[in-house]
């Protein structure tokens, strides 16, 4: 008999996620039913969203928030290992909206799953970082929205995270100057020496955030992909240029408040320049996911794109894994590798 | 010998301004050199957001802060009668950014002044209105960033005022429900029986906006033109469909603090709407100030569309009108008559 080890909300986080809001149990897979799959979890992919739905009240009607002493909402990527459903035969590779744990049960006609594409040959993990949400997320934000032209400055907040390494680099292949703000020293001296950033903005370390940017931007914003929120967004509002393109990515610093902090005061800013700010949600692009992971895949395999992942092993490394996501320790998109 | 009584600024506004922040001085008019006009102002357009440039330290290198002591910047309408300039003959009809005074001196090569349009047969003081920068600028946000299409709800804070009282009456023109955001029960009736909206929302009355303003529009907003800032976008955030489209054209809710206020806390919306929320400034859009000008007079005469002024006379009237705009009492365009 296979085990399940699952993990479990075990208390809601207050502010910061910590290790022990998470706890790992196992428990006997039971038998599948006519129709349904059995997948094994290969890698579960960890974004910072998800922080959202562990708040009391959170959530929708069509995904509500988690509940304390449930198992963990998470994305996976899985491969049926056994079948009653002749849709999903085994060996099916497929990326699933479920837990974080080790094998699920579909009854193959679940919203939440998708087929992992054909045609590209790449490494799994791929699908979850640079060809996943994340990587999509980057591409759409700076072709769709953000319409980078070369020549032009983009500004990366979340640098180093998953969505920012690759959209700080696309930013060099469209010809833009590319500027990452970052957590630490160290990351920012990678983004420029690893993944070509021209410049980088430590704002922990940054006495008037407003000015760092500005020394780092000397021709003023066109274009920032905003991944973090916060006083960063604000301290971006006060350097965009004239038609400037706001892309919002993500907001990692409100996830884990329980009451909203006050936006950026300087939206006036935006009229002045005649800017735009808009939200990200790659989802709504499916209909070029193709074109886009073809598009990606290409870069990659010329060398002008690197695939950054802060991967580790084991069911026990999720909940420390997504934690360290917030204490900024990743570089790259966090992964954590369930089995071969 | 002629005397131009000016409005000077007397103080800086602290706060709201108030009648004493002004004063009227006459000086005589000298005699024009060669190359130069005399206007004699017929109008003054009032409009909130040059109590900006009343700050200290405000303005930038085009358009520095007003000095205390000095002339009030501002715009007017009116006609040259004397002229030592070919290409200003006598009789032209000017619209000057210059000062609140009855005569203006100009050498006929600043940039600060446009000549009336040709061809649209209309009072002179809809030029500063319905045809002036405001109902432009109500024009083009909900055509170049509202994108209002037929069956959609429209949300217009500040709707009595000079824009907004247009840009409801355009939604409607559009097939839009037009939704009006006012600061008074009397507002929002006349908005309803005057203007035509289909439901208007009292803000100083309403316990808690965001649901006063779901409740005006039980479809959610699809376009929020925004002429106010402050906590009603926050409200209108909150009640935005996916893909909103939010069009930043005001803030007199900021223009009078020292200290810019905090912004929406709640643009993690704008993220999950895939929504977008847009600066406009109507001189952007100069080129197609004819064809909107056009547009905008066949309504008019068709009888979709109507002027709404809150008009007053004499130089001595400037000053208060100013402030009333501040204090809500204005319905419609301010505008201040000087001379037939």
């Amino acid at each position: 008999m296979k085990l399940n080890r699952q993990v479990l909300l075990e208390s809601r986080p207050v502010g910061t996620p910590a290790e022990n809001n998470f706890k790992v149990v196992g428990t006997p897979v039971r038998e599948i039913a006519d129709g349904e799959v059995l997948i094994k979890n290969l890698y579960v992919s960890l974004d910072a969203g998800f922080r959202n739905w562990m708040k009391e009240g959170s959530g929708d009607h069509i995904l509500p928030a988690m509940a304390v002493g449930e198992p963990v909402m998470g994305l996976t990527l899985g491969r049926v290992v056994e079948s009653k459903n002749l849709k999903l035969p085994l060996g099916d590779l497929l990326m699933i909206r479920v837990y974080w744990e080790e094998y699920s049960i579909s009854n193959g006609v679940d919203d939440w799953f998708v087929h992992l594409p054909n045609g590209i040959d790449a490494p799994l993990s791929y699908y979850l970082g640079i060809l996943g949400d994340t990587g999509l997320s980057a591409y759409f934000g700076l072709t769709d929205i953000g319409k980078l032209q070369p020549g032009e400055t983009l500004l990366v907040s979340g640098a180093g995270g998953a969505v920012g390494s690759v959209a700080g680099q696309i930013g060099k292949i469209f010809g833009a100057r590319s500027v990452g703000i970052a957590g630490s020293d160290d990351k920012c001296q990678r983004l420029i020496a690893e993944l070509g950033f021209d410049a980088a903005v430590n704002y922990r370390d940054a006495d008037d955030l407003s000015s760092a940017i500005g020394d780092a931007c000397p021709k003023g914003v066109d274009v920032y992909f905003d991944n973090i929120g916060g006083p960063l967004l604000e301290a971006a509002i006060n350097n965009i240029n004239e038609k400037a393109r706001i892309i919002l990515c993500g907001a990692i610093t409100d996830y884990h408040l329980d009451e909203p902090a006050p936006g950026p005061n300087n939206l006036f800013n935006l009229s002045k320049n005649v800017a735009t700010m808009t939200g990200l949600m790659c989802h709504h692009q499916t209909d070029r996911y193709d074109e886009a992971r073809h598009q990606i895949m290409e870069w990659v395999e010329s060398g002008q794109l690197r695939s950054i992942e802060y991967m580790s092993e084991g069911i026990y490394r999720v909940g420390p894994a997504f934690c360290e996501m917030f204490q900024g320790k990743n570089f790259g998109k966090t992964i954590v590798k369930l089995a071969e």
